[in-house]
């Protein structure tokens, strides 16, 4: 019989509770967690490098085949009480798996992209619902990958993944110091890119035959792109728009964006 | 100088958390509550009849203007100690200004739709964070009006508002017992009838030409919409994907559908 952890001072349980909330104590041991019976599982399918797998007895009997699934995989595995569940889970009813994992080795590589594909950048993308909206959206869409300055929400933040439905697993990912030097390497690379604006007057994104070099930067919730982005992009767009909201939803916006990159002709 | 409420237990108090917390309450009243100075900005813009204004006197002092133009339509008005704004605000960092207002007269009378215009319909959409970002899209994009069956989230919930931006003020909404009897109205109205489906068998959205007599509807989140509404609609539709996720969230794919509604030729 494993040991079951109970108490809050486990030391094991300081180490998950800070990797949930501190976004630099994450990158600074490479490890993130998830919350969760189906993110669990997705892990698991997309070769996720899973350390730590946390359990609680009853979420182990109620669903074995997915415990054998993780277990198998798993560096090594905990029980925990109840209440332990609760004091991690960021849900009202933990499902009562919880896994630590490596970071993933999702990075695109600007120099192997060959000229081709359609490419998103997110500029200070700050809400994690928002950066979690677009991740889901864009790998529901087929979008090639994402890239996004640092100052954008941590992908390995619980709501982010949470809210990306597991697409952080299977979406190439590259987080970049300097996104004018990254837009002047998709230019070198014979990319169209494309700032987004809430300004009627730029192009609308309808009249755009988005081809198969395209790269669309999006940018912070409240106040767009920086002015350096916007001047390092070949052209402006904009979403028509015909009420009297001031916009869509940044993750709204990137999504019907990202509809018409995979599908204008 | 106004009394200064600073009591959990004042009646008004009371009274005004009871409206936040329960849909029955709110309907029995037929009054909401909206919190934040946009929103309440907004509703004094879109004529909302606003019942009740609370404030602080720091709120009051720092956003003078605001003060006046809502205090000048509000039937009455308290101001609330800080403590007591922090008890009632959702918000981490409450602004300080919360209305009671009249539900509103937004209806939509189907019998004066007369045959044109473009409509969604939403069956047991029960994620606020999904009813309130379809509000806000459908107003931004220019939909005529959104048709709910009565099990999806009250549009008066305080997430659904918040969400919706205040969308909510401005597009006609029209709740049902009955959708499949609203559907029979619009068929006979000369409507096309669309049921969106997770199935890439059914049409895809892309070779749809929706004219100005379209009725689109969407279902829960996990199961979609009812075998019976997919049965009384004309066609079933879908919007190809290509990645490996199960699906876009609720709201984005009703945010996609619309867009394609507004902008099919």
């Amino acid at each position: 019989m494993p040991e079951v952890i109970c108490s809050k001072d486990n030391k094991k349980i300081k180490d998950v509770v800070k990797l949930i909330n501190f976004s630099k104590y994450r990158t600074k041991k490479g490890l993130f967690v998830i919350d969760g019976l189906r993110i669990c599982l997705d892990a698991v399918k997309s070769n996720v490098d899973i350390c730590e797998f946390i359990y609680t007895s009853k979420s182990r009997v109620k669903n074995e085949d997915a415990f054998k699934e993780i277990s198998i995989l798993a560096n090594s595995q905990y029980e925990v009480s109840e209440d332990i569940m609760k004091y991690l889970s960021s849900t009202v009813n933990p499902q009562g798996f919880i896994c630590v994992c490596k970071m993933l080795d999702n990075n695109i590589n600007i120099d192997k992209i060959n000229n081709r594909g359609k490419f998103i950048g997110l500029e200070n993308v700050q809400d994690p619902s928002n950066v979690g909206a677009i991740i889901r959206t864009a790998e529901a869409l087929g979008i090639d990958g994402i890239i996004a300055s640092l100052d954008c929400c941590d992908i390995y933040n619980p709501k982010v993944i949470r809210t990306s439905m597991g697409a952080i697993f299977r979406i190439p990912i590259l987080y970049c110091n300097d996104m004018i030097l990254e837009i002047e390497k998709m230019k070198r690379l014979n990319f169209n890119v494309y700032a987004s604006v809430p300004n009627c007057r730029a192009l609308s994104i309808k009249d755009i035959s988005f081809n198969n070099s395209s790269f669309v930067l999006i940018g912070n919730e409240g106040n767009g792109l920086s002015i350096e982005v916007i001047k390092s992009s070949h052209h402006k767009i904009n979403i028509p728009m015909f009420g009297k909201a001031d916009s869509l939803s940044a993750s709204m916006a990137a999504g019907i964006i990202m509809w018409e990159m995979v599908n204008s002709k």
